[in-house]
């Protein structure tokens, strides 16, 4: 409950900025204040799995930092990050084959700020930049706030449609002189639609971005939850100078800590620092401890592990139920990893309308057309399968394909 | 160490968003990279003193947190804060006269992401915004990195120049039909000048909200931590339609928790929502619950009075130091809260110049320029005496003395 303002109140419409036009709420928010009832199963959220939390294992470096330097996790931290979390990440990055120093990355307040930042940083109103349809939707929220120009591209099964991509930026360059500023992709597991880029992509993407001098914004949170198959070379592994990196650790370990890393050409990331400290100034020190003291012990490798086996475990659960309750016109994707699979209906199925629906059968997902810059996607919709139990995957799956079944006249 | 772009690397500075030109590096942090040498005594900073941070109990706190709802303090949170928090918050809110519900209140990633928010949704680039002359420099980092046109108005010993204003708002209303989007004001202990408003000139400040319809924002970190004197309403407390206030856990708990709040106008608060989803979808869930139960255990005040009595006695100290060592050219306030003492000197000593005589005599200061939105005054400096120990301040004003005595030509 709130006061609100008196009759001499602000007009507070009259005073914003040109950009909030553009801002929009997250849709997902939205829609599930309409989900907040008794019995709905939600394949809706991008939540990791809480049961899984290593719990004891915080408790454990939290109570050792306290006990041992809690004055200095309590202060303000240097803007790019606590130096022995930088250090510890950069060596884990070189294991992984990329090749960079502590200049080359920063620590964010999560990955929502890395794409808010490289948005401050690159995007003045009505620069074009490209992303694939669908595409992540907090990226698309942080980027409508700095008045941005979408190019969509489509996604296939193997990732980002490459021929496609190229002649539209030949499009744009050579016929209508724009210049996109840059390409945003996310490789692994791809939120929402859950496809991987393949290697040969990989290498051809890092071609274009050469050849049109374009940067790739490469956003991989779910690259180390890989549960089967063969993994690929990250985009910055095969290019630092034309490839800014994001990371996080929501996925890997805790979204309650907010805490993510870029990885780039130490310009840019000497550019970030300046923004984020107009921003937040630095992250949480705490946190950053936290994050710290957990690497250092080694158990993050275990604990992903263990992700990876109950993951998959809920992957193979949905896929089977999908199977199982779906109509076979429903088609969807088979993720390697990560937390989503993407549902594609026939044009029939307008997954917009389908909502209300499924609330009332007590079943949510996001529908497809968030992920779309220009929303012109009506038949598709989001899954999760790492938060929901093996029962409500099983019985939401069902829900679901009930409908699917009434709407195709079955 | 950083690893460089090769030939083929991007020309950042050609990809770079317009408003990049704007945005300017923390000149503390700048400065304070020649700082770091041994022996050196740096009123520079702006932290709280850590010797007195409560470890312990948040120590416990933590703990008892981990244990008993771990898997929710490492989740992600809604984004307008954990509940819990904020309706604790409003509590105290409305013990100190100001009448809100839990609608007009935001949980903030500490008070400088409240002003890059402000910032964004207010500020189009040229839009014109009111500060006082000096102010907080986080600020003005926040705003210049959405362009704004600043209008600085003087503060004297009772704060910004009432009447000044006015004529100002006027002259730009009325002659340059410019209609300024909000006024940004320090009213307490200020940071830099270490001057408090007086009631009389707060009601005037509001009534000139009021009567040209122009926003206030309130930035108050120090006003709980008041050592001596009479305390006034917050401006928040007299209008909740014109001011947004932002407050902060930094200087009253710990700025490690990255944590802070704003108050204002549903309407406004619901569009900070949308904004904040696109930056760091929410704070941190852990040290939101940590700040939740220190709150809970009634374990703040206590320890705001262990503060107050230990700054007190540092800002006396700093004071009488001031007196012995300083030549009676050098004027300075003498706050009676906060952190910082604020230095004027004779024209002829211009303090950017001196800062590198400082470093080699060991001992560091900001330099006022930087508090001045058109760094525009060069006789001025902020130090710092929450962070420095009794001998630090002591031997640093010493030194400072003995320079402005050279200076001086005594």
């Amino acid at each position: 409950m709130g006061v609100s303002p008196d009759k001499i109140g602000i007009e507070w419409e009259k005073v914003y900025a040109e950009r909030v036009k553009g801002m929009r709420a997250s849709e997902i928010r939205e829609l599930l204040k309409f989900a907040k009832q008794p019995g709905l199963i939600s394949l809706a959220g991008g939540f990791p799995d809480p049961t899984l939390f290593p719990v004891e294992q915080i408790r454990e470096v939290t109570d050792y930092i306290l006990k041992n330097y809690g004055s200095d996790a309590l202060q303000y931290g240097e803007t790019e990050g606590l130096k022995e979390l930088r250090q510890i990440l950069v060596e884990r990055m070189n294991k992984d084959g990329i090749n960079i120093g502590i200049d080359n990355l920063i620590i964010t307040t999560a990955s929502q700020q890395a794409l808010d930042m490289t948005a401050k940083i690159f995007i003045s109103p009505k620069d074009t930049i490209i992303v694939e349809s669908p595409t992540y939707l907090g990226a698309l929220q942080a980027f409508y706030a700095f008045e941005a120009e979408f190019v969509g591209i489509n996604v296939n099964d193997d990732g980002i449609d490459i021929e496609i991509l190229e002649d539209r930026i030949k499009d744009l360059i050579f016929k209508k002189g724009i210049k996109p500023k840059f390409i945003y992709a996310i490789p692994n597991f791809h939120n929402p639609a859950g496809v991987t880029l393949t290697l040969e992509r990989r290498k051809k993407l890092i071609e274009i971005s050469r050849r049109y001098q374009i940067p790739i914004i490469e956003d991989d949170p779910y690259g180390e939850i890989r549960f089967e198959g063969e993994s690929f070379p990250s985009l910055i592994s095969l290019d630092t100078s034309h490839v800014i990196a994001l990371r996080t650790f929501s996925k890997i370990l805790s979204p309650g800590l907010r805490l993510g890393w870029i990885i780039g050409d130490p310009e840019v990331i000497r550019k970030i620092v300046i923004a984020k400290q107009g921003e937040d100034l630095a992250s949480p020190s705490l946190t950053q401890y936290i994050a710290y003291e957990f690497l250092k012990r080694g158990y993050l490798e275990p604990y992903l592990e263990k992700v990876k086996v109950e993951y998959k475990k809920k992957r193979d659960l949905m896929i089977e139920s999908m199977i199982k309750y779906f109509p076979e016109e429903i088609k969807f994707t088979r993720p390697e990893g990560g937390l989503f699979i993407w549902v594609m209906c026939p044009e029939s199925i307008n997954t917009e309308e389908l909502f209300f629906e499924a609330i009332k059968e007590k079943v949510a997902y996001v529908i497809g057309a968030s992920f779309y810059a220009h929303r012109d996607v009506h038949n598709c919709m989001r899954l999760n399968f790492s938060m929901p139990s093996y029962e409500q995957i099983d019985e939401g799956i069902k829900r679901l394909g009930n409908l699917f079944k009434k709407k195709l006249g079955k």
